[in-house]
């Protein structure tokens, strides 16, 4: 071997390879493709990276592993490995610089598991006015009374019969031309982008017409795979967006650009072979579709009867894609760097149009892509979607739109006035910066129940059976809590008495052994789920730290919904949507238990799904959308809460449950009064 | 080595390879680049590609040469191969198949030497209004009162400024855009295309903006580097297209898409690498005359003083590119299988805007390529060129342009009236087809004189001192005749009485041992250089034959004139103009002596040097010609000369010398009185 590489195998997946001496484990990691939870983005400061050094000669691998072989101990490790630990073996894998042959053993806590993506395709109304159309036309054979080039003879009979006029065409479908005009006997069927372009010629009449609608978030990537002539959703894809191994948020994407030379390309890289391999996965399972409706004896899976035959990636004419900001500059490799700094600026607000080989996406090569405009540098083309999805710019009644994802984006207006601010959560409601927190992937707790007399509580868990039916023990043993458990288990142990309005575990009567001392910190913490009940050897906790990192998101979300009604001078909202993955799968009368944001019926709370995706898909379905969304953009008004006065003070007052002053009257006959009225 | 394969090694050049077994000796020259000459497109009909298989074991190589290495003798091989010669060992390259290792001789008479190409750039007047402009702008860095994104801030000082609205931004412009306010501190130079789309963005003041305008010939390729500020021309490169491997004339190449899998991909490649390499050779004589300039000691071989700096190929903003309709489909990819068949339509007429990118042509990222628009399948952008060059639409004296290349285009006309036509010149003009004929490399004879009394001839070769100074012996061995060379030959074998009216040998008085007949066949010849001046050993002479291609060829010319006359109502035409580099190097009466265009004033019969390339350069200068292009496209007429009453006659009228019954008044006092009244 080079003696500038060295060999390093990981453990229990067994992948293996030879990597550079002096880079971090991490990055070796990412290198082999062995998935190690990276929630900060190698800065040392989650400790959800932690792993084993195995010490020995491993002759299976011909390799010699020894503690000398990672760089030195930092003095940053300390803090989430404990001494005994250490003694172990144990080290932060983005601290640990590699000096030699490795074995690394990755603990099932440190494991990244597939995360259950549910961004399913809400039901949406529209004018159908696809971007793309296809129109099918009968032509005469060239003549010498009449010397047209074929595309003149084309134009002529698309302005005769169709009234489209001054149409270009794309390189790739003038290519076609000729070959087309022979196979189909100078019937052919052309499809034209906005009116303007013609990108396809097929022989012959032609109906298949499909488009896709992406939904890129900072951790997971929905695509919606339609058919352009019925308007139907064929199929709905999902996945991990795989710049995840480079931190969980936006910030730390941007520090990795920022950080390392090739980092922007190689985060565009990651999403471009993602977005593909989505595209294929959402062909393919049409086809298959396609093959079992062909099939009589079998049930139809998916809406895919209509199709005259299975489609190829070539029959992808459309695709529109929503993103925040960040996401959006990682996908067209624009420099995110000033996304990170003050004043947050863009490099475009403005939708745009790109040609997908221009982005190596693999689809028709004629066709193009649609990104949705940013409204500024915290608030993208997703948060456009959601508002399109809502038509809140239609509205008569004052609607309050707070989309939780990694990050936290409010639209708060009607039809006279929009406004927009976004606000930093933190990732506690995605499951980050919690003791236990994971995302929402098989094994994590997404929601909990606590007995108000006895203190016990039930859970739920990620892949288990439904909520109703769960019972002790659980055939899958948990490993954590993802963020709607986390917002789950602080409602409940608000609404029971155990922790205070001001956050702090109550100090009076102990109902249970549950709630104790930590025995070495002696800070109070709160045991969800036994050792074992979990498949960490471990008592799944929610520690002081973490409620306060509830608190603090909340806080955030309620502080920016208050300060834009100040701006908007109205001191209620007629109805509040919960945009998001994450708002799915959370109960929102819980919700407004925490304080999440102001008093409002619970009746005229409600989840509405992925509406990023769905506004997304509105661009696709009808093109007028996309004029709009760069005029809303216009009207929209973006709210820089942290420039907003008195935005620490208001911040401060919502950390408390449901809030220091505010009054939530909707909240009577929900929450037991003693609590409610009790004093910090 | 593999079983499938054969060594083949060609000689003098040393040239080697494995080759499949099967191929023709042609293709596999063309794999281990050997030039050999293919005039006919491996058709067996031209027998240009002659070669000897040496006999014998080559150590050196490690291969044994036999004749049975070789397949089959061919009946078409007879025609081009004596039985001597044979014995010897010849074969032709295109109709040898290879059977095992081969040693292959290939004689001087069969190299494709590297041709003389001369197209200068002609002096044009045009009004500066390039597609792309650059422009200087400051903006102020973003804060929070002003929260636009950095594209909307360009546009709005563009806006504002330079009343540039709605404009749109290439991804690679865009790609640059954060990098460059923060390089230029704000101050940046944003290149504009057609006043619609951002293309290119650069820190600071830039200035440096070329643009290239390339004439693509079916056999040469010339390319007119100008500075788009100044429009000065910076240099010219120009070089043999590639394709001429696959055959001489544009049905050469149909014929080679339609009988080859990757024909066209094939030739298409090639001629982009071609691009890609003059685009190089361009920029580095540029930057070689930079470098010369800024060390004051030595002359400026190219106005290149004016450049800040070194330009790369990414100062390249704009391309234009003219070629006949042939070349334009192969450049795009485009079957050319219908220019070959009637009614001959191109796939497109209208001219066509391409992202570099999207060809493979390297240049600036963001830049465009314009190609002239095609009047019909055989009178393409190149005429166009021409036209825009001689601004014949705008003249109200009445001009026969006569742009004579491997084809023939003839355009008639004055502001009122636009007519053009393709004729069928044959390559004789282009010294194909004719016994000793050759491309104009050097060694090639190019002008012409005979001795009315001696019959003795004077000739002057390319590559030799200039013509009034010619004397023999020659410094340089001749190895055939070029084009010129062979419309000289002619017209004073007419002038001298040596050939009559008819074309045929005078059989009248012997002045000379050069007028004899052929040993063998018994056809009478016409000696123009003894084998002892050659360097192929053998008497270059003009057979009957030849004599015959070029009355094919001027009567063609003639008839085409004359039908579009005809359809114009007049008997007389203004001017001739003769466009091309091969009228740039014919005696301009020499050609009226021979009947190639219409009886004219002699002194209104102009060669205009390389017009297309002239017009082509004009576009790239001046965008609104590029709207004039295509509105001249419907303007002019395109008259198919085969479907005219009379062709047949009117074209055998015209092959006699210089006309068989129409006058040449301007000829007196040109050509001996009892020469020009001679009967048949």
């Amino acid at each position: 071997m080079d003696k500038n590489h060295a060999m390093i195998i990981f453990q229990p997946s067994g992948l293996r390879g030879e990597v550079p001496l002096g880079i971090s484990i991490m990055e070796a990691s990412r290198q082999l493709g062995v998935d190690i939870e990276a929630l900060c983005g190698d800065k040392q400061v989650c400790g959800k990276c932690k792993v084993r050094i195995e010490q020995g000669v491993f002759q299976r691998f011909g390799i010699e592993s020894k503690p000398s072989h990672a760089g030195p101990w930092q003095v940053s490790e300390e803090k989430y490995i404990a001494p005994e630990e250490r003694e172990k073996g144990y080290r932060l894998g983005c601290a640990t610089r590699i000096k030699g042959d490795l074995l690394v053993f990755v603990p099932e806590s440190s494991r990244a598991g597939k995360q259950v993506v549910s961004k399913a395709a809400g039901t949406i109304h529209i004018t159908p006015d696809p971007a793309v159309k296809s129109y099918y036309i009968e032509l005469k054979e060239s003549t010498f009374d009449k010397p047209l080039g074929h595309f003149e003879q084309v134009c002529e009979a698309l302005e005769t019969q169709f009234a489209l006029s001054s149409l270009t065409i794309d390189v790739h479908a003038l290519q076609c031309l000729g070959h087309a005009l022979t196979k189909g006997k100078w019937c052919i069927t052309v499809t034209v982008w906005m009116d303007r372009e013609i990108i396809r010629i097929r022989p012959g009449k032609a109906t298949t017409s499909l488009g896709l609608a992406i939904d890129i978030g900072t951790t997971t990537i929905a695509a919606y795979l339609c058919d352009l002539t019925t308007m139907d959703v064929l199929t709905t894809v999902s996945g991990i967006n795989p710049q995840c191994k480079y931190g969980e948020d936006v910030l730390s994407r941007i520090s990795y650009h920022m950080a390392h030379a090739h980092g922007l390309d190689r985060m565009h890289d990651d999403i471009i072979n993602t977005v593909n391999g989505l595209i294929r996965d959402a062909v393919n399972a049409v086809c298959q579709a396609k093959e079992s409706a062909d099939s009589p004896s079998e049930q139809l899976p998916l809406d895919s009867t209509a199709l005259p035959q299975s489609p190829g990636v070539e029959d992808i004419e459309d695709i529109t894609i929503c993103g925040n900001t960040t996401m959006h500059h990682i996908l067209l490799k624009l420099n995110p760097e000033n996304l990170g700094a003050i004043p947050f600026a863009p490099t475009i607000n403005h939708s745009v149009d790109i040609k997908a080989r221009d982005l190596g996406i693999k689809i028709n090569p004629g066709a193009s892509i649609f990104l949705l405009p940013n409204v500024a540098g915290f608030v993208g083309g997703d948060t456009m979607g959601v508002l399109l999805a809502r038509q809140l710019h239609t509205s008569h009644e004052i609607e309050l739109i707070v989309d939780i994802g990694t990050n936290g984006e409010l639209i708060l207006g009607n039809k006279d006035t929009l406004l927009c601010s976004s606000c930093a959560t933190g990732p506690a409601l995605e499951g980050a910066q919690i003791e236990f927190g994971m995302r929402a992937a098989p094994g994590a707790i997404e929601r909990v129940s606590i007995d108000p007399d006895t203190w016990e509580v039930d859970y739920k868990v990620v892949g288990q059976k439904p909520w109703k039916s769960y019972s002790k023990p659980q055939e899958m043993h948990t490993k954590g809590i993802c963020g709607s458990g986390i917002l789950d288990a602080v409602a409940r142990l608000y609404m029971a008495g155990i922790i205070r309005k001001g956050g702090a575990f109550t100090k009076k009567e102990q109902k249970s052994p549950r709630l104790r001392k930590h025995p070495e910190t002696g800070m109070p913490e709160f045991v969800l789920a036994w050792a074992n009940e979990t498949s960490i050897g471990k008592d799944i906790v929610i520690t002081q730290k973490d409620v306060r990192q509830v608190q603090l998101a909340k806080a955030a979300i309620y502080t920016g919904s208050k300060i834009m009604m100040r701006k908007m001078n109205i001191d209620r909202v007629d109805k509040v949507k919960i945009a998001g993955a994450f708002g799915s799968h959370i109960d929102c009368s819980l919700a407004l238990v925490l304080g999440m944001f102001p008093d409002c019926k619970i009746d005229e709370i409600e989840p509405v799904g992925n509406a990023a995706g769905d506004g997304c898909r509105m661009t696709l379905l009808n093109r007028s959308l996309r004029q709009e969304a760069d005029m809303l953009v216009k009207k929209m008004q973006y709210v820089e809460l942290t420039l907003e006065e008195g935005f620490p003070h208001h911040l401060m007052e919502a950390t408390q449950i449901p809030h220091m002053v505010d009054a939530f009257p909707h909240l009577h006959g929900v929450v037991n009064p003693d609590i409610l009225n009790q004093k910090k």
